[in-house]
């Protein structure tokens, strides 16, 4: 069936409308009209619409350019709220945005740990509403609840298959659970996705720009955003960077196969490389914190190769040289040219990571001779993974002209 | 800039609605009105244009459901035709196509060898006029010429940047010359992508279906379709599987990055090989055809690891463990579940290359739990890049509905 057919409902163009105002910041109805291709009759019942639906509101107006001066449009980004939750292990974290996906206020809490599943929900829809209270927030203002997870998901059923949690979510459905203990929508995305429609919301990337999000946390993932939205491939499980083999006949990953990224440069990876480092294991006191969570450890490693400790950093360039290589070869089959670097992952030794990632895109990138490619640091703070589930729940209320049928 | 929108014109829908005919094989109004979402009124008229325009005709009627028996469509696939051109060093092949994307005649002559671009586009034009006269076909009923090339192209200008033809090439508008000297519409496609899009044309591809072509001549690379069209990224260079890093420490290869899939498993790295290989370069009688063609060497070893050699079987092996490894990361990079074999590299050992690339697919790709990848065979005759190339011209024509703005 020819998909696009479908984007041709007037609630489209009526997202698309906003989806333009919403990345432009100002803009008026006659630009609207230029960017657009549609009349300004169109236009002006359009914004009609959306200023009557709350959603839009004139700002001041633009320089004449010989007539009257057209008055601006811009999101009323204060009308309505969006809730992220990102669902980890050690820490959960909530963040309440506004229409423009801007962070107002955020909160942590311990991680879903070993707890069941159905406890660890209705903790957090608790929390939810003790956080929506405390800002004054009422409930109906709120469009629903985005929700980051690590790993493979089955979006069809809103279910977290991920080998970070233990086995009971693998058939728990988060989605239905977290609806029916908050009475909200509820969207559950993976955190590498969620991190790329972050950085879409952010306002830096336009609506029209293919890019890529590389998300390290323990692990690394990759969210794609395409055409204006998240590239899924057929099963949703699309951007899996994780498994890309550097090496054929290097170490076995838990995967099945050899030389994955995932077993030569995450986080996890690392912390394994300096525990086989006697020296560097002992300087850092890693031993006497065994069994601490592998973020802490790998904080503590990035750290010290960020102050001077040159095995720390050595380890660290050796990860950043196999990452550099597992993007060089995702920016030349998807012929990127932008390249985000986001998570808590980069969030200490991300410029090391930059440095690398982008010598090895100017030097090799197969169309390098066509453009650069350019890389940049994303969001790296602890509520990034949480920022982004939030811009996933704008971007399917607000913009549902992205979303394939 | 909301490129849907772009997409909701009534040229489009119709388009739309002719490829539904196409890829139904025959269907009645209500199924076209059951598929597109469309009203049968709305089906009657489109319908009517096209039966006008001499491009659909009615042919017999489907079974009763209750009522009269309703009128079955078919594309008039002898109304029009594609030409398709493979322009390669050692041979250029020429395939007439109707406008299902069936072959109906073909003719090869030598290749550009290292003659001047504007003598090889000159020669080309004039044996195009002798096979369309031969087959009695007049120029009015073809509705353009579409050219595979290898490597690297700049799309917007029609140039073939290409490692296997003369520096002059580079330079040199394809497009705009043969267009000059036969009067006649020309896109230049490079081969990869004709060979995905001959795939999409065959009608085994339904198309709502994402899928991989890996095409193989002396180099491999990749053509994607995504939603129904090429994907190409920022500059129409997307597929590079070529170039995909097997080993970060491996050989390094003329692009500066080192153990590229190029280096490792390409035709030309196994003629590579086997010459280091004293005993079997010699039972080859591959010494004394020094500097013949790398297909011609290739097809040698290819035929030898077939019937029983075991070491041009060993090398051959070698090549699809390789080949094998890349496509599996590009199936996990695109969650992809179906992936062709396709170009002259396989005709010979494609059996060896299709139970390797199945094997490390069924056991190690990342989404298999969710869902298989499908591997086949594509097309792998002399001929199949200039079929594809045909096939450009009715992707184009027909269904510019799939064309992203």
């Amino acid at each position: 069936m020819p998909r696009r057919l479908k984007g041709a409902s007037s609630a489209d163009t009526r997202s698309a409308i906003l989806d333009l105002i919403r990345s432009s910041g100002r803009v008026s109805r006659i630009e609207l009209s230029e960017k657009s291709g549609l009349t300004e009759a169109t236009i002006s019942k359009i914004v009609r619409t959306l200023i009557d639906g709350g959603l839009v509101v004139e700002a001041g107006f633009a320089e004449s350019t010989g007539g009257k001066r057209p008055v601006l449009l811009e999101l009323n980004a204060a009308s309505r709220y969006a809730l992220g939750v990102s669902l980890d292990y050690a820490r959960i974290s909530l963040v309440l945005c506004d229409l423009n996906g801007m962070a107002l206020h955020s909160h942590s809490i311990p991680g879903s740990g070993r707890s069941k599943p159905q406890t660890v929900i209705d903790r957090v829809a608790r929390e939810i509403g003790r956080f929506l209270d405390k800002h004054s927030v009422s409930r109906s203002d709120v469009i629903g609840i985005g929700v980051s997870g690590a790993g493979r998901q089955d979006t069809s059923g809103g279910v977290l298959r991920s080998s970070r949690h233990t086995g009971e979510w693998e058939e728990f459905a988060i989605e239905a659970a977290l609806c029916e203990a908050t009475d909200l929508p509820v969207i559950l995305e993976n955190d590498a996705n969620c991190a790329a429609l972050g950085e879409f919301w952010s306002g830096r990337v336009s609506t029209a720009h293919d890019f890529a999000t590389i998300y390290m946390a323990t692990g690394i993932g990759c969210g794609l955003v395409i055409n204006g939205d998240v590239y899924r491939g057929a099963s949703s499980n699309a951007g899996e960077i994780g498994h890309l083999s550097l090496d054929v006949d290097g170490p076995e990953c838990f995967c099945g196969a050899r030389g994955c990224l995932e077993v030569m440069a995450t986080p996890a990876a690392i912390v394994r490389s300096a525990r086989e480092h006697e020296q560097l294991w002992a300087r850092l006191n890693l031993a006497e914190r065994e069994g601490e969570d592998v973020r802490t450890s790998f904080a503590t490693i990035a750290t010290a190769a960020m102050t001077g400790d040159s095995d720390a950093e050595e380890l660290v360039r050796q990860s950043a040289k196999y990452l550099a290589t597992a993007v060089l070869g995702l920016a030349n089959i998807f012929d990127l040219d932008r390249v985000y670097l986001a998570g808590p992952g980069f969030a200490t030794a991300g410029p090391i990571y930059l440095e690398i990632v982008r010598d090895v895109l100017d030097r090799l990138a197969f169309m390098r001779k066509v453009h650069p490619v350019a890389v940049e640091m994303g969001e790296t703070g602890p509520g990034a993974a949480a920022r982004g589930a939030a811009s996933v729940v704008l971007h399917s209320h607000l913009t549902p002209h992205h979303a394939r049928a």
